[in-house]
């Protein structure tokens, strides 16, 4: 199974396919969709929609899962990532693909362990998961690609190898608590 | 010049295209795209964007001018809000229509001659400035209109008679604040 999570933002939407069994899952591609500082906003959005709308068509997901968001630092930052995830959504919809929505301590739950997991904690977590020798560059590739996990977790994946690394995950999240500076 | 008006909300979205030489303006189509309440989300995004781009297609206007907003009742709104505003403003740059936005307070102050008027009035100064029998309908419609007229006067129209339904406007907006219940 291919799914293909979105991290949607109005200067980089990141965008992260794996392939999976259930258990193990494989990196197919990742990369954030930046852009231009010298586009007006409509062109941005333009810009994300048809990223995303290339990229799904070229690897033809079984899914898409994006990111959810109840929550924004002030009303001018929601209004800003509603419209970069309004096209986002457009794009995935627009293709009849099966969309999912997950919120970001779903994501971390079900990538670290915990709800509350700091970004370089998804970072590495997503690392272990895929095994890659370095967490995905920029931080939204990797954010995408945990919310293609938290899918496959989400959906009653055979997450028995899966577990293990969410538990030496676990610790992993913990040591990085007791020695974040 | 064709001028077409969007007032977006992810309930409804506002439409209107009026037809000017900079003076006179005529009505040449104006209503509401609505989403159906059985619909997901993005389907309700599909609904929107497909709509406009469809309105769009068939009236060919020469610019397109859109309701832009930076407040919100709260975040929670502000995020439904983008993710219409974000489908609305793809539907117009990516038909490569001029674009054009403008904020409430300028639609109010452009169309009725002051910045903090009421929906009635608004709808009453379209009717007026439209030469239409009754305020059009539902009042998405209206201030759909609103903003396409805002954007003839911001563009420094020939706005004599305008001017004239604007003094009139005044004072009826006046009757209307001394007679509200």
């Amino acid at each position: 199974m291919k799914v293909f999570g979105v991290d949607p933002g109005s200067r980089r939407t990141g965008y992260g396919c794996i392939d999976t069994d259930g258990s193990r899952h494989h990196l197919v591609t990742c990369g954030a969709i930046a852009t231009s500082l010298q586009s007006t906003f409509p062109e941005k959005l333009l810009t994300i929609y048809q990223g995303l709308g290339r990229l799904l068509a070229e690897h033809r997901p079984d899914c898409v899962a994006v990111e959810n968001v109840f929550h924004a630092t002030n009303v001018r930052s929601a209004l800003l990532l509603g419209h970069a995830r309004g096209v986002a959504l457009l794009a995935a919809v627009e293709g009849r693909y099966p969309l999912f929505e997950y919120t970001p301590a779903e994501i971390k739950r079900a990538v670290v362990g915990y709800g509350r997991a700091e970004k370089h904690q998804v970072g590495e977590m997503v690392r272990l998961l895929l095994g890659l020798a370095e967490a995905p560059q920029p931080h939204d590739a990797a954010d995408a690609l945990a919310v293609a996990i938290c899918h496959v977790h989400s959906a009653g994946g055979v997450p028995r190898q899966v577990a293990e690394a969410l538990e030496s995950g676990r610790r992993t999240a913990k040591s990085w608590r007791e020695y974040r500076p």
